[in-house]
Protein backbone atom coordinates (compact mmCIF):
# COMPACT_ATOMS: atom_id res chain seq x y z
CA UNK A 1 0.00 0.00 0.00
CA UNK A 2 1.20 3.53 -0.71
CA UNK A 3 -0.39 6.85 -0.86
CA UNK A 4 -0.69 6.87 -4.24
CA UNK A 5 -2.69 3.42 -4.29
CA UNK A 6 -5.26 5.77 -2.49
CA UNK A 7 -4.85 9.39 -4.04
CA UNK A 8 -5.49 6.92 -7.46
CA UNK A 9 -8.57 4.91 -5.97
CA UNK A 10 -10.24 8.46 -4.77
CA UNK A 11 -10.24 9.60 -7.90
CA UNK A 12 -11.75 7.08 -9.69
CA UNK A 13 -14.59 6.56 -6.99
CA UNK A 14 -15.27 10.06 -6.97
CA UNK A 15 -16.09 10.36 -10.66
CA UNK A 16 -18.14 7.01 -10.46
CA UNK A 17 -19.26 8.55 -7.45
CA UNK A 18 -20.24 11.78 -9.16
CA UNK A 19 -21.69 9.87 -12.22
CA UNK A 20 -23.23 7.09 -10.71
CA UNK A 21 -24.69 8.51 -7.30
CA UNK A 22 -26.98 4.93 -7.13
CA UNK A 23 -23.65 2.73 -7.69
CA UNK A 24 -21.81 0.76 -4.93
CA UNK A 25 -18.34 0.22 -4.77
CA UNK A 26 -16.07 -2.39 -3.70
CA UNK A 27 -12.33 -1.54 -3.61
CA UNK A 28 -9.07 -2.35 -2.17
CA UNK A 29 -7.94 0.63 -0.02
CA UNK A 30 -10.07 1.93 3.02
CA UNK A 31 -12.18 -0.83 3.56
CA UNK A 32 -14.93 0.05 0.59
CA UNK A 33 -16.33 -3.00 0.91
CA UNK A 34 -19.68 -3.66 -0.99
CA UNK A 35 -21.88 -7.32 -1.58
CA UNK A 36 -21.10 -8.06 -5.11
CA UNK A 37 -24.80 -9.31 -5.56
CA UNK A 38 -26.40 -6.27 -4.22
CA UNK A 39 -27.21 -3.64 -7.18
CA UNK A 40 -24.86 -1.90 -9.04
CA UNK A 41 -20.82 -2.66 -7.75
CA UNK A 42 -18.12 -0.80 -9.02
CA UNK A 43 -14.64 -2.91 -8.73
CA UNK A 44 -11.78 -1.06 -8.57
CA UNK A 45 -7.75 -1.83 -7.88
CA UNK A 46 -5.89 1.37 -8.26
CA UNK A 47 -2.60 -0.38 -8.37
CA UNK A 48 -2.29 -3.81 -8.61
CA UNK A 49 1.70 -5.03 -8.44
CA UNK A 50 2.35 -2.82 -5.72
CA UNK A 51 5.45 -4.35 -5.10
CA UNK A 52 6.74 -3.99 -8.73
CA UNK A 53 5.16 -0.59 -8.97
CA UNK A 54 7.46 0.20 -5.95
CA UNK A 55 10.99 -1.74 -7.14
CA UNK A 56 10.41 -2.07 -11.04
CA UNK A 57 8.43 1.30 -12.31
CA UNK A 58 6.74 -1.34 -14.27
CA UNK A 59 4.56 -4.42 -14.49
CA UNK A 60 1.47 -3.03 -12.30
CA UNK A 61 -1.66 -2.17 -13.95
CA UNK A 62 -5.39 -0.32 -13.00
CA UNK A 63 -8.20 -2.60 -12.76
CA UNK A 64 -12.32 -1.33 -12.75
CA UNK A 65 -14.86 -3.45 -13.32
CA UNK A 66 -19.05 -2.93 -13.23
CA UNK A 67 -20.86 -5.97 -12.16
CA UNK A 68 -24.72 -5.54 -12.21
CA UNK A 69 -26.48 -7.96 -9.40
CA UNK A 70 -23.20 -10.07 -9.23
CA UNK A 71 -22.81 -9.97 -13.27
CA UNK A 72 -19.82 -8.22 -14.94
CA UNK A 73 -20.99 -6.06 -17.41
CA UNK A 74 -17.33 -4.07 -17.91
CA UNK A 75 -13.79 -4.91 -17.28
CA UNK A 76 -10.93 -2.49 -18.08
CA UNK A 77 -7.37 -3.07 -17.20
CA UNK A 78 -4.67 -0.54 -18.19
CA UNK A 79 -1.11 -1.98 -18.21
CA UNK A 80 0.34 1.48 -17.14
CA UNK A 81 3.93 1.25 -18.51
CA UNK A 82 2.94 -0.01 -21.95
CA UNK A 83 0.00 2.35 -22.06
CA UNK A 84 -2.72 -0.07 -23.49
CA UNK A 85 -5.83 -0.43 -22.40
CA UNK A 86 -7.50 -3.69 -22.64
CA UNK A 87 -11.43 -2.76 -21.89
CA UNK A 88 -15.03 -4.92 -22.86
CA UNK A 89 -17.66 -6.14 -21.83
CA UNK A 90 -17.90 -9.81 -21.23
CA UNK A 91 -19.07 -10.39 -25.00
CA UNK A 92 -16.16 -8.76 -26.89
CA UNK A 93 -12.60 -7.40 -25.59
CA UNK A 94 -10.73 -4.55 -26.94
CA UNK A 95 -7.18 -3.81 -26.52
CA UNK A 96 -7.40 0.68 -27.52
CA UNK A 97 -9.34 0.34 -30.20
CA UNK A 98 -8.73 -3.34 -31.52
CA UNK A 99 -11.07 -6.27 -30.73
CA UNK A 100 -8.97 -9.34 -29.52
CA UNK A 101 -8.93 -12.52 -30.94
CA UNK A 102 -7.78 -14.96 -28.71
CA UNK A 103 -8.08 -18.81 -29.00
CA UNK A 104 -6.19 -20.77 -26.49
CA UNK A 105 -3.91 -23.66 -27.12
CA UNK A 106 -3.84 -27.02 -25.32
CA UNK A 107 -1.86 -26.69 -21.81
CA UNK A 108 0.65 -29.06 -22.90
CA UNK A 109 1.83 -26.84 -25.98
CA UNK A 110 1.25 -23.08 -23.30
CA UNK A 111 3.36 -21.62 -20.23
CA UNK A 112 0.98 -20.90 -17.41
CA UNK A 113 1.25 -17.90 -14.76
CA UNK A 114 1.23 -18.65 -11.54
CA UNK A 115 1.77 -17.54 -7.83
CA UNK A 116 5.29 -18.57 -6.83
CA UNK A 117 3.70 -19.79 -2.76
CA UNK A 118 0.82 -21.83 -4.13
CA UNK A 119 3.28 -22.97 -6.83
CA UNK A 120 6.39 -24.29 -4.85
CA UNK A 121 3.46 -25.57 -2.48
CA UNK A 122 1.73 -27.96 -4.43
CA UNK A 123 -1.77 -25.58 -3.28
CA UNK A 124 -4.33 -26.87 -5.30
CA UNK A 125 -2.42 -28.99 -7.45
CA UNK A 126 -0.84 -26.52 -9.05
CA UNK A 127 2.31 -27.81 -8.60
CA UNK A 128 1.28 -31.47 -10.12
CA UNK A 129 -0.71 -29.63 -12.81
CA UNK A 130 2.16 -27.55 -13.93
CA UNK A 131 4.04 -30.48 -14.90
CA UNK A 132 1.32 -30.95 -17.77
CA UNK A 133 2.38 -27.52 -19.22
CA UNK A 134 5.42 -26.30 -20.89
CA UNK A 135 6.44 -23.74 -17.81
CA UNK A 136 5.54 -21.48 -15.17
CA UNK A 137 6.33 -17.72 -14.88
CA UNK A 138 5.55 -15.20 -12.32
CA UNK A 139 5.17 -11.57 -12.77
CA UNK A 140 3.57 -10.13 -9.65
CA UNK A 141 0.89 -8.57 -10.88
CA UNK A 142 -2.57 -10.20 -11.19
CA UNK A 143 -3.72 -7.50 -13.73
CA UNK A 144 -0.75 -8.01 -15.94
CA UNK A 145 -1.40 -12.05 -16.11
CA UNK A 146 -4.62 -11.08 -17.12
CA UNK A 147 -2.80 -8.80 -19.92
CA UNK A 148 -0.48 -11.89 -21.29
CA UNK A 149 -3.60 -14.12 -21.30
CA UNK A 150 -5.21 -11.62 -23.43
CA UNK A 151 -1.75 -11.49 -25.65
CA UNK A 152 -2.12 -15.28 -25.96
CA UNK A 153 1.47 -15.39 -23.55
CA UNK A 154 -0.08 -17.36 -21.17
CA UNK A 155 -2.49 -20.34 -21.17
CA UNK A 156 -4.01 -19.27 -17.80
CA UNK A 157 -3.41 -18.30 -14.39
CA UNK A 158 -3.45 -19.53 -11.04
CA UNK A 159 -3.00 -17.38 -7.48
CA UNK A 160 -4.61 -16.48 -4.18
CA UNK A 161 -6.43 -13.41 -4.79
CA UNK A 162 -9.10 -10.78 -3.33
CA UNK A 163 -12.44 -9.44 -5.23
CA UNK A 164 -10.43 -6.50 -7.05
CA UNK A 165 -7.54 -8.85 -8.33
CA UNK A 166 -10.20 -10.96 -10.59
CA UNK A 167 -12.94 -9.02 -11.17
CA UNK A 168 -11.87 -7.11 -14.31
CA UNK A 169 -9.81 -9.93 -15.80
CA UNK A 170 -12.53 -12.45 -15.39
CA UNK A 171 -15.02 -10.49 -18.02
CA UNK A 172 -12.29 -9.33 -19.79
CA UNK A 173 -11.18 -13.10 -20.95
CA UNK A 174 -15.32 -14.22 -20.89
CA UNK A 175 -15.02 -13.78 -24.92
CA UNK A 176 -12.70 -16.69 -25.33
CA UNK A 177 -14.35 -19.09 -23.35
CA UNK A 178 -12.69 -18.48 -20.19
CA UNK A 179 -13.93 -19.45 -16.71
CA UNK A 180 -12.70 -17.91 -13.94
CA UNK A 181 -13.65 -19.60 -10.55
CA UNK A 182 -11.73 -21.27 -7.39
CA UNK A 183 -9.57 -23.94 -7.73
CA UNK A 184 -11.34 -26.48 -6.25
CA UNK A 185 -14.41 -25.98 -8.37
CA UNK A 186 -16.59 -23.55 -6.32
CA UNK A 187 -17.44 -19.79 -7.74
CA UNK A 188 -16.06 -16.61 -7.15
CA UNK A 189 -17.54 -15.41 -3.73
CA UNK A 190 -15.96 -12.09 -4.09
CA UNK A 191 -15.42 -11.69 -0.84
CA UNK A 192 -12.00 -12.37 1.51
CA UNK A 193 -9.56 -14.39 -0.39
CA UNK A 194 -9.41 -17.27 -2.59
CA UNK A 195 -7.32 -19.52 -4.01
CA UNK A 196 -9.00 -19.07 -8.09
CA UNK A 197 -8.08 -19.90 -11.66
CA UNK A 198 -8.54 -18.23 -14.86
CA UNK A 199 -8.60 -21.45 -17.72
CA UNK A 200 -9.68 -21.80 -20.75
CA UNK A 201 -13.77 -23.80 -19.86
CA UNK A 202 -13.16 -26.82 -22.63
CA UNK A 203 -10.17 -27.73 -20.64
CA UNK A 204 -11.43 -27.85 -17.62
CA UNK A 205 -12.37 -32.01 -17.76
CA UNK A 206 -8.87 -32.23 -18.37
CA UNK A 207 -7.12 -30.61 -16.05
CA UNK A 208 -9.90 -31.61 -13.01
CA UNK A 209 -7.76 -34.78 -12.13
CA UNK A 210 -4.77 -32.67 -10.74
CA UNK A 211 -6.24 -29.64 -8.89
CA UNK A 212 -7.85 -30.17 -5.39
CA UNK B 1 15.35 -25.87 -30.36
CA UNK B 2 13.82 -24.77 -33.51
CA UNK B 3 15.50 -24.29 -37.05
CA UNK B 4 15.04 -20.70 -36.33
CA UNK B 5 18.02 -21.61 -33.78
CA UNK B 6 20.29 -23.11 -35.55
CA UNK B 7 19.71 -19.94 -38.98
CA UNK B 8 20.44 -17.35 -36.45
CA UNK B 9 23.50 -18.84 -35.11
CA UNK B 10 24.96 -19.69 -38.97
CA UNK B 11 24.10 -16.09 -39.68
CA UNK B 12 25.94 -14.48 -36.97
CA UNK B 13 29.03 -17.00 -36.55
CA UNK B 14 29.63 -16.71 -40.96
CA UNK B 15 29.75 -12.82 -39.99
CA UNK B 16 32.30 -13.67 -37.07
CA UNK B 17 34.26 -16.39 -38.72
CA UNK B 18 34.34 -13.60 -42.22
CA UNK B 19 35.84 -11.19 -39.74
CA UNK B 20 38.28 -12.52 -37.43
CA UNK B 21 39.13 -15.77 -38.58
CA UNK B 22 41.58 -16.32 -36.13
CA UNK B 23 38.57 -16.67 -33.46
CA UNK B 24 37.16 -19.11 -31.82
CA UNK B 25 33.59 -20.21 -31.00
CA UNK B 26 31.08 -21.26 -28.20
CA UNK B 27 27.90 -21.75 -29.54
CA UNK B 28 24.37 -22.87 -28.26
CA UNK B 29 23.57 -24.95 -31.21
CA UNK B 30 25.22 -27.74 -33.17
CA UNK B 31 27.78 -28.64 -30.40
CA UNK B 32 29.82 -25.84 -31.38
CA UNK B 33 32.35 -25.96 -28.24
CA UNK B 34 35.71 -24.36 -27.23
CA UNK B 35 37.33 -23.72 -24.49
CA UNK B 36 36.94 -20.12 -23.41
CA UNK B 37 40.43 -20.16 -21.82
CA UNK B 38 42.17 -20.47 -25.52
CA UNK B 39 42.46 -17.71 -26.87
CA UNK B 40 39.74 -15.54 -28.61
CA UNK B 41 36.41 -17.10 -27.91
CA UNK B 42 32.98 -15.63 -29.38
CA UNK B 43 30.15 -17.16 -27.44
CA UNK B 44 26.75 -17.08 -28.77
CA UNK B 45 23.31 -18.00 -27.61
CA UNK B 46 21.35 -17.03 -31.35
CA UNK B 47 18.23 -17.70 -29.67
CA UNK B 48 17.71 -17.33 -25.86
CA UNK B 49 14.20 -18.15 -24.38
CA UNK B 50 13.10 -20.28 -26.81
CA UNK B 51 9.98 -21.52 -24.92
CA UNK B 52 9.15 -17.91 -25.10
CA UNK B 53 9.86 -17.37 -28.25
CA UNK B 54 7.39 -19.93 -29.67
CA UNK B 55 4.74 -19.60 -26.75
CA UNK B 56 4.59 -16.10 -26.36
CA UNK B 57 6.65 -14.47 -29.12
CA UNK B 58 8.05 -12.18 -27.07
CA UNK B 59 10.74 -12.30 -23.62
CA UNK B 60 13.26 -13.77 -25.69
CA UNK B 61 17.22 -12.56 -26.73
CA UNK B 62 19.92 -12.73 -28.87
CA UNK B 63 22.88 -12.87 -26.97
CA UNK B 64 26.99 -12.87 -27.87
CA UNK B 65 29.88 -12.27 -25.52
CA UNK B 66 33.82 -11.82 -26.41
CA UNK B 67 36.57 -13.35 -24.27
CA UNK B 68 39.84 -13.19 -24.49
CA UNK B 69 41.79 -15.85 -22.40
CA UNK B 70 39.13 -16.07 -20.48
CA UNK B 71 38.66 -12.54 -19.59
CA UNK B 72 34.99 -11.10 -20.93
CA UNK B 73 35.98 -8.14 -23.53
CA UNK B 74 32.41 -7.33 -25.15
CA UNK B 75 28.80 -8.37 -24.24
CA UNK B 76 25.94 -7.75 -26.28
CA UNK B 77 22.06 -8.61 -25.55
CA UNK B 78 19.62 -8.16 -28.38
CA UNK B 79 15.88 -7.84 -26.26
CA UNK B 80 14.31 -8.43 -29.93
CA UNK B 81 10.62 -7.24 -29.13
CA UNK B 82 11.37 -4.32 -27.58
CA UNK B 83 14.35 -3.40 -29.60
CA UNK B 84 16.52 -2.40 -27.13
CA UNK B 85 20.14 -3.39 -27.72
CA UNK B 86 22.41 -3.59 -24.27
CA UNK B 87 26.32 -3.56 -25.05
CA UNK B 88 29.16 -3.31 -23.13
CA UNK B 89 33.18 -3.57 -22.71
CA UNK B 90 33.09 -4.56 -18.88
CA UNK B 91 33.80 -1.38 -17.71
CA UNK B 92 30.87 0.45 -19.28
CA UNK B 93 27.19 -0.68 -20.52
CA UNK B 94 25.21 0.82 -22.48
CA UNK B 95 21.30 0.70 -23.97
CA UNK B 96 21.25 1.77 -27.43
CA UNK B 97 22.89 4.75 -27.70
CA UNK B 98 22.41 5.87 -23.92
CA UNK B 99 25.08 4.59 -20.79
CA UNK B 100 23.40 3.02 -18.30
CA UNK B 101 23.93 3.89 -14.14
CA UNK B 102 22.89 1.41 -11.59
CA UNK B 103 23.15 0.99 -8.06
CA UNK B 104 21.97 -2.14 -6.41
CA UNK B 105 19.93 -1.75 -3.98
CA UNK B 106 19.68 -3.85 -0.41
CA UNK B 107 18.40 -7.37 -0.98
CA UNK B 108 15.30 -6.52 1.57
CA UNK B 109 14.15 -3.71 -0.96
CA UNK B 110 14.12 -5.65 -4.28
CA UNK B 111 12.61 -8.84 -6.40
CA UNK B 112 14.88 -11.31 -7.32
CA UNK B 113 14.80 -13.28 -10.89
CA UNK B 114 14.55 -17.18 -10.05
CA UNK B 115 14.80 -20.49 -12.13
CA UNK B 116 11.59 -22.37 -10.85
CA UNK B 117 12.85 -25.60 -10.21
CA UNK B 118 15.96 -24.28 -8.17
CA UNK B 119 13.36 -22.27 -6.13
CA UNK B 120 10.82 -24.54 -5.18
CA UNK B 121 13.47 -27.13 -4.02
CA UNK B 122 15.51 -24.86 -2.46
CA UNK B 123 18.02 -25.58 -4.41
CA UNK B 124 21.56 -23.97 -3.65
CA UNK B 125 19.31 -22.62 -0.79
CA UNK B 126 17.66 -20.16 -3.00
CA UNK B 127 14.24 -20.79 -1.44
CA UNK B 128 15.85 -19.69 1.82
CA UNK B 129 17.55 -16.85 0.14
CA UNK B 130 14.39 -15.46 -2.02
CA UNK B 131 12.38 -14.66 1.50
CA UNK B 132 15.23 -12.55 2.33
CA UNK B 133 13.78 -10.57 -0.66
CA UNK B 134 10.59 -8.78 -1.73
CA UNK B 135 9.75 -11.64 -3.85
CA UNK B 136 10.63 -13.28 -6.78
CA UNK B 137 9.85 -13.17 -10.07
CA UNK B 138 10.51 -15.79 -13.15
CA UNK B 139 10.59 -14.99 -16.65
CA UNK B 140 11.96 -18.28 -18.86
CA UNK B 141 15.15 -16.18 -20.69
CA UNK B 142 18.22 -15.56 -19.24
CA UNK B 143 18.95 -12.90 -21.36
CA UNK B 144 15.82 -10.63 -19.92
CA UNK B 145 16.87 -11.14 -16.91
CA UNK B 146 19.93 -9.65 -16.87
CA UNK B 147 18.01 -7.27 -19.53
CA UNK B 148 16.03 -6.88 -16.21
CA UNK B 149 19.24 -6.49 -13.51
CA UNK B 150 20.05 -3.47 -15.92
CA UNK B 151 16.88 -1.95 -15.87
CA UNK B 152 17.49 -2.29 -11.94
CA UNK B 153 13.99 -4.56 -11.98
CA UNK B 154 15.69 -6.99 -10.16
CA UNK B 155 18.08 -7.36 -7.99
CA UNK B 156 20.03 -10.72 -8.77
CA UNK B 157 19.57 -13.75 -11.09
CA UNK B 158 19.91 -17.33 -9.88
CA UNK B 159 19.64 -20.42 -12.39
CA UNK B 160 21.08 -23.57 -13.45
CA UNK B 161 22.61 -22.18 -17.27
CA UNK B 162 25.02 -23.27 -19.97
CA UNK B 163 27.80 -20.70 -20.83
CA UNK B 164 26.29 -18.95 -23.61
CA UNK B 165 23.47 -18.34 -21.30
CA UNK B 166 25.66 -16.04 -18.91
CA UNK B 167 28.97 -15.18 -20.97
CA UNK B 168 27.14 -11.50 -21.99
CA UNK B 169 25.17 -10.79 -19.48
CA UNK B 170 27.95 -11.36 -17.13
CA UNK B 171 30.22 -8.41 -19.04
CA UNK B 172 27.12 -6.33 -18.99
CA UNK B 173 26.49 -6.06 -15.20
CA UNK B 174 30.47 -5.89 -14.48
CA UNK B 175 30.40 -2.22 -14.30
CA UNK B 176 27.83 -1.95 -11.66
CA UNK B 177 30.17 -3.83 -9.22
CA UNK B 178 28.34 -7.31 -9.96
CA UNK B 179 29.55 -10.71 -10.09
CA UNK B 180 29.11 -13.77 -11.69
CA UNK B 181 30.18 -16.86 -10.46
CA UNK B 182 28.39 -20.43 -8.67
CA UNK B 183 25.85 -20.31 -6.10
CA UNK B 184 28.16 -22.02 -3.67
CA UNK B 185 31.10 -19.83 -4.54
CA UNK B 186 33.36 -21.31 -6.62
CA UNK B 187 34.14 -19.45 -9.97
CA UNK B 188 32.19 -19.99 -13.96
CA UNK B 189 33.98 -22.61 -15.75
CA UNK B 190 32.33 -21.71 -18.75
CA UNK B 191 31.24 -25.58 -20.15
CA UNK B 192 28.09 -27.86 -19.32
CA UNK B 193 25.42 -26.63 -16.60
CA UNK B 194 26.15 -25.08 -13.11
CA UNK B 195 23.70 -23.13 -10.72
CA UNK B 196 25.48 -19.56 -11.10
CA UNK B 197 24.11 -16.49 -9.62
CA UNK B 198 24.60 -12.63 -10.74
CA UNK B 199 24.99 -10.35 -7.59
CA UNK B 200 26.36 -7.09 -6.18
CA UNK B 201 29.56 -8.23 -5.05
CA UNK B 202 29.22 -6.10 -2.42
CA UNK B 203 26.40 -7.84 -0.79
CA UNK B 204 28.48 -11.38 -1.07
CA UNK B 205 28.79 -11.36 1.92
CA UNK B 206 25.16 -10.92 3.58
CA UNK B 207 23.72 -13.88 1.25
CA UNK B 208 26.41 -16.49 1.88
CA UNK B 209 24.83 -16.98 5.08
CA UNK B 210 21.96 -18.51 3.12
CA UNK B 211 22.95 -19.98 -0.26
CA UNK B 212 25.11 -23.34 -0.17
Amino acid sequence: MTNLDREVQEQILTQIQTTFPQDHVLAEENDVRHDIKDGNVWVLDPIDGTTNFIVQRDNFAVMLAYYESGIGKIGVILDVMNDNLYWGDGSSTYKNDVQIRLTAKPLRQSLIGVNTYMYRTNAGGLLDLSHESLGVRAIGSAGIEYVNILEGKIWGYFSNLSPWDYAAGAVLIAPFGYITQQIDGRPLIFEGRQMIMSVPSNQLDKIKAYLK
